[in-house]
């Protein structure tokens, strides 16, 4: 299916999903498009179009069902299985990462921490040993991890990336301030809460 | 000048301010709209429009100054001052936030942390004491703050967020797992890695 369904589309599943969770908490069992949209910000029109893609949620008049429309999109976005992670990079900003909670929660794993530094290697951080970052390529590729999570300065961001994209890695979330070059076939995102805050000040001024 | 500008060209300054802070560090002084595209991942055309919102900056054939680009960019985005914010929710997550250290660096700073429960008001949190979250409002309005950060469960999100726009918050950055509602005046950006991954494991699976 996938090359079919557009990106934009494909971006906005997790906020589906993140909205079907939290009414599923709340004990809703069926939900309109209507209030759907309400959730996250989208017309209705909007949200039926995008879920089309994937076939029949719903039912005419009656709404989705929340459990069963948040498992399909659970399942089309593969998070039916759990995901392992590196972490590259563990100053205090990948000391954070490998604190938050919330990537656990949804199933994915960080199952490694690697250091350029070798006064970190060896060490503890959080429940794993900093490996050598020289140990990426045959850790990777054994265990065939896809998802690789950067947390390291601007200027080594690109040869980072070029190293775990060559041990295979097909998922990158680049916590550094610098998007780096990638092959078409890998995908890339980039976590930059100053970016969002510089976003919204041309507004403020 | 607000207004004029579509929002998708202000979402990508930031990412130009990123790339021109990466060349001045690198003493670039010359960068061709090829260059800088070639930094953000953007064609030279899709610079040169972007930049043209904004006046002159480029010379034909010369290429754009950095230094001059740079600061005409965060001029424009409002960067040639300090941001005061607030945070919402001292939790782990919170914590992490007050310690991160990329705000600083680019004159956003974390005046007061608030949080609901009373176990943590009062206390320490980095170099700030945590304060009841119902001073919220006089706090914020008194000091004239228009930023505040959220890092409080989904299930809050929706509550903090109105209060802060009753106390004049004009933009807020989001880390709460779900997307809140916020009148047409307030700017909000959501800071999910979650998502990000999940976006990506579609391609993945």
């Amino acid at each position: 299916m996938a090359g079919q369904i557009p990106d934009i589309v494909v971006l906005r599943l997790p906020l589906y999903v993140r909205a079907l969770e939290h009414l599923a908490r709340e004990k809703v069992e069926l939900v309109s498009s209507q209030e759907l949209g309400g959730h996250v910000q989208l017309t209705a029109a909007q949200i039926r179009k995008d879920l089309s893609y994937f076939g029949k949620f719903g039912k005419q008049g009656k709404g989705y069902g929340v459990a069963h429309l948040l498992l399909g999109l659970r399942r089309i976005l593969g998070l039916d299985r759990e995901w392992p992670m590196v972490l590259i990079g563990v100053g205090r900003l990948g000391r954070a990462i490998l604190g938050y909670e919330g990537f656990a929660a949804q199933g994915f794993k960080i199952v490694a921490a690697f250091d350029t530094d070798p006064k970190k290697t060896g060490k503890k951080a959080g429940s794993l040993v900093v490996r050598p970052f020289d140990e990426i390529e045959s850790y990777t590729r054994e265990r065939r991890i896809s998802i690789g999570i950067i947390a390291v300065p601007a200027k080594e961001a690109q040869y980072v990336v070029d190293r775990l994209v060559k041990a295979g890695v097909r998922a990158i979330l680049n916590y550094a301030p610098i998007a780096a070059r990638v092959p078409k076939k890998v995908k890339q995102r980039e976590i930059d809460p100053v970016a969002e805050l510089e976003s919204m000040t041309y507004y403020l001024k």
